[in-house]
This record gives C-alpha cells, sequence and structure tokens, in this order.
C-alpha cells in the first residue's frame, strides 16, 4: 500500500472529524487531499466496509455519519497523558499486511519517535517464532516505533515493559489477566494478547525498536480457527461485552510511555517492576515444559531475575536459565 | 557497488589463485565470467591499483605474479580451523563505503552464516556512536554475518565475545594488547582495533548480527588524521613490522567461532570468558570518567559484571550500573 494512500485517508478522516456534522463537498475534499474525485470516492468506499457511515447528497457533498471505534488518531488522541509522546501520530488503515512491517518500513525513511501504526484487519499478521497471528476485524493490531529506547543490554527490557504497560491498560479497562513468561496475556488461561518486537541496534545502542501489540479485542472467539481457538480467547468472549479500543489503546501508549521514559533515563527497566510482573505471573511457582528449539526442558519455574531470564529447577535440581523459548504447560493448562 | 562486480572479480581471483603460475587467456577469463574483455581488463587494472601485479602477452594472456596480502579469500581459508564456519565465504574490493553496510544489505538478501565481507579501504567507515572511522589502505576492515547467534538477553554478549576473540588473535600474532570497555582494543594506551556491531532482532532472538572490526593494521600511526593521531596507533608502528593480514584474519575467525558456537548453544557467553576479559581489561582498578549522552560521571571502575556492565563507584560512593556510554580516562591516558 503506498504511503500516498495513508495520508489522504488519514487527511480526509482529520478533515470529516473535525467538523463532524458538516457535509463537506467533493471538490472541496479533492483540492485539500490533491487526490481525484473519483479516489476520494474509492477511500469513502473503503471506509465504509470498515463501519464508516457516510451520507452523500448529489451536488453537496458527502457528512460523516458514523464512525466506528477503530484505531485512529482522532479516537485515541483525547485520551492520551498531555506527557505521553507516543500515538501523537496514528496511522490507521483498514487493511495491511502486517502493522510491524509497515513500521519498520516507515522508521527505516525516518518516521519519528511515538509513530503508530494501526489497521483494522492483517493479512500477514506474525507472531513470535514466525507463526500465523490471526487478525481479524474487531481486533487491536498496532505497531509502536521507538527511536533510541535503551541500550542493547537492555533490548529484552522492551517487551517485558510493554506487557506490564498491556497488563495495567487492560486492568484499567476492567479486564484481569495474568502474563506468561516472557511476555504474552493471558486470561483464564488462554492467550489474548501477543507481543513481538522488531529492532535495529548500532553498536551498544538500540536505534529503534517496533513493538507489534495484538489484543483479541471485539470479536467472539469461535472467529479463530480451531487450532488457535483452543488455547485463544478475547475480551468480549470473557467480559460478554465490547471494550472501548480507542480507549484501551491510547491507555496502553500511556503506560508504555511512562515505562519507557524510564528506562531511556537510566531510571530502571525491567528491574523496577519485575515485583509487579511476577504478581501477575501466570508462569511461575508451576512446573513447566520449555521448547527451546528442538529440546524440551521441563522442570519447577522458580523465579525471574533482573534481566527477565526465567530460572526452571529441573528434576535433577539443575537450574536453568532461560533467555529465550517458549512454555509450554502440562496438564492443568488449555493448550 | 553492484553485486555482480563482486563476484566478477571474486571469481576472476579464484581463477588465477586456482592455477598460480598460469597464463589465462582474455578469452577464457571473458567466457568463464560471462563478462566483455573489457571488464576484465578494468578489474585486471583495479587490482594493480590494490599492490596485485599480472603481467599481460599481446595474444596469449594474464598471468598473475603478485599476490598482496589482502584479505581475500584463498588466503585466508587456508588458515581456517575445519570446524570454524564464518569466512567460508570471503567477498573482497578494492574499496567500499563500509563493510557493514555492505554486510547489512547482503544479508537482508539472504545471504548465508559466516560470510565476510572485507574492502582494502573504506570511504564511510564508521566507528561507535555515529563516528568517522580511518579506514586506510593496509588496515584490516571487515564485517561477519552471523545468523541466529544468540537470544536477544545476550546480544551485548556478541560485542564483548569479539573484543576477546580479537584480542586472543592479536596474542597469537605476538601484538600484546588490552580491552578497554566495552571492546575497544588498545596497545600502550592507545586505540589499535575498533568493533561496531548492528544487528536485527525478532522477538527474542537476533536474527542476523553484523560485526564490524576495523584493526589499524599495516600502516604508519602517521597516515592518521591529527585528532585521530594522538590517541590511535598502529601494528606496523607498535611492532616495527607488518603483520600476516590473511593469518590475522583467520585467527579471528577461529576465535570468534568457537566463542559464538557456545554462545549459540547456551553454554555460556561473556559470563564465561569475564575472568580472561578482566585479565586483559585497560578499564578496570582505575578512575574513569564516562560519558553517557550530554552527562559524565567519574568514579573508580570496579568490575565488569556477567552482563558486561561497567560498575562504577562514584566519589559520593554510589555505584553506578554503565550499559553503554565512553570511558574517557583521567589525566595519566593518551587522549
Amino acid at each position: 500500500m503506498a504511503k500516498q494512500e495513508w495520508s489522504t485517508r488519514d487527511k480526509m478522516l482529520e478533515l470529516f472529524m473535525s467538523a463532524p456534522d458538516r457535509t463537506i463537498s467533493g471538490e472541496r475534499l479533492s483540492a485539500a487531499l490533491n487526490v481525484s474525485r473519483t479516489a476520494i470516492w474509492k477511500q469513502i468506499k473503503a471506509l465504509e466496509l470498515n463501519g464508516f457511515e457516510f451520507s452523500a447528497t448529489p451536488r453537496v457533498g458527502y457528512r460523516m455519519t458514523r464512525v466506528p471505534d477503530e484505531l485512529i488518531g482522532p479516537l485515541v488522541s483525547p485520551h492520551l497523558d498531555e506527557a505521553c509522546r507516543l500515538g501523537r501520530r496514528i496511522l490507521w488503515a483498514p487493511e495491511r499486511t502486517s502493522t510491524n512491517d509497515t513500521a519498520i518500513e516507515l522508521a527505516h525513511d525516518g518516521a519519528v519517535h511515538g509513530l503508530v501504526v494501526t489497521a483494522a484487519r492483517q493479512t500477514g499478521g506474525r507472531g513470535r517464532q514466525g507463526r500465523v497471528w490471526q487478525s481479524p476485524a474487531g481486533g487491536m493490531w498496532f505497531s509502536v516505533l521507538v527511536r533510541n529506547p535503551c541500550a542493547l543490554s537492555q533490548a529484552g527490557d522492551l517487551t517485558l515493559l510493554a506487557s506490564v504497560a498491556v497488563h495495567r491498560a487492560l486492568h484499567e479497562s476492567g479486564v484481569e489477566a495474568e502474563i506468561k513468561w516472557p511476555n504474552d496475556i493471558l486470561v483464564d488461561g488462554r492467550k489474548i494478547c501477543g507481543i513481538l518486537a522488531q529492532m535495529r541496534a548500532d553498536g551498544e545502542t538500540v536505534d529503534y525498536a517496533v513493538i507489534g501489540i495484538g489484543i483479541n479485542a471485539n470479536f467472539h472467539r469461535e472467529a479463530l480457527p480451531p487450532d488457535v481457538f483452543d488455547h485463544a480467547t478475547t475480551i468480549l468472549t470473557e467480559c460478554g461485552q465490547p471494550v472501548d479500543r480507542p480507549l484501551l489503546l491510547a491507555r496502553i501508549l500511556n503506560q508504555l510511555d511512562a515505562l519507557y521514559s524510564n528506562l531511556a533515563q537510566g531510571a530502571g527497566g525491567f528491574a523496577a517492576v519485575r515485583e509487579e510482573w511476577k504478581t501477575h505471573a501466570h508462569t511461575l511457582g508451576r512446573t513447566v515444559h520449555v521448547r527451546l528449539g528442538d529440546t524440551f526442558i521441563t522442570g519447577y519455574a522458580e523465579d525471574v531475575d533482573e534481566r527477565g531470564v526465567l530460572l526452571v529447577r529441573d528434576h535433577a535440581g539443575v537450574r536453568h536459565e532461560l533467555h529465550s523459548g517458549e512454555v509450554l504447560f502440562s496438564a492443568s493448562e488449555k493448550l
């Protein structure tokens, strides 16, 4: 999708939302956005497929009559804390291959710190370890660009802190969740949110990171394919009602900005919020199977250290330090 | 520089080096490399500017009569350990903007683990923190591509281990050096080698890293500009004689491969060689000034922990954990 299309759509939404009840002529839109009237019409039709509604009056123009709770700038920004530097620019699209891919591309082209890329749907969403991430309409699919967030030695903190930010924001929105090491968010033992950070480092500094967050929000669990269904859930399924998605995004960005600002200022990364993480940890104090590439380790998940490393003691009493890997739970878990 | 040019040059060098005393006709070169005879002639001339010598006999062909000690595959590979997976493919060029830039570009295009990119000179070499890195002829300018080397939480180990590998290889080549935190190599208090790792991470895994290493080898210190001159030196200046550059490169790759293999297998990264690092550390046990962005910390450099973090106690007794930064020494140092 060309960049031109994003900016046209964004500017058009901004025009409509700055004057909610006004009818804007096709000529005016065409002139303001510097595109043809056919291009305007196409954008309107694309938006209508995503829950926006317009009344079109021939020879007069368009009026936006319904705005869905998509992750678009004008709906999110009223909820951002004054100090929050994240989300000051939000690029929404009805569909993207992957918000992370777009954000990385824009980062490469010089996009500013705090840019958030969102999409109503992803056609090629990815989870950790290259897995497919289902991203139907109704979910929250977004990526946050942070520049020079921390030293390379603290890079792992970025995802751990993101899981804390999402956990806090969900709590504010009335959703009680747990954190599965290293950074999945579960409700009732089932996955409701995944986080995939991608980054580029130069020397000892993280040049930029793109924090991709996917939340199964306002769709039913049954919308997911059978292989995902069993160990995933959604906010709508768990709470019986949809969540205000733009508000939840703003809350996540507010929390994330606070946590990342502390990290950048050396005021502590994961170590500073480790006790909070542990309080909500789904992983600790139980027997876990951890997949490390082709091998498995089974043992008791004792603790997470200051670096975010999972400490697992196996049946022979040997303690393993796990820097990465995937935790598969034993019998009691919903896999 | 187009990729076509690298492969033509590489293949041509391989042809000549596989039959050192043979004259190869222009037609044969042209056919084998699938380029014009003019292109062959241009490559020969470019090589001659870099110390290669050819005798050209009209209507018979070219014979290579002198091979300089450049970092080219056929000179390096005889010295690689059988198990070493690094340097099995070496792309040399008389001149590159930056070997790191080329290696990153090739990594993006799918280049294999262990690729080494070298250059006789760099026109846009960079050091840490975006500084210019002087790269005249006679030095060793190379970048090593490693794929999936370790977990993101261990990414900082890559540069620290590289400094250990270079230190060991220099020792094997008769050059006694010290390590300045985090990863500069000094001889007699002056910088002889810098390391710049750049990497891309996906989730908790380092997708790939490019380890750029620059060694002031076989040129005189006076070849460096005045602002660099004072705190830099070269192997030729310090030892009074040149070092065998292809052999030194192979030694570095052998050491690096061993250290990185252990890291990838979870057998310990920096923690495992920390004592060795400390034994050769220039930084510990003295008062240091450390620049952290715009601020400075002055204190006693007590230790480096398992993560490679420098622990500095300031005059008020407060201990600082330094994840990155630049150490500026006090009066006794050559700055």
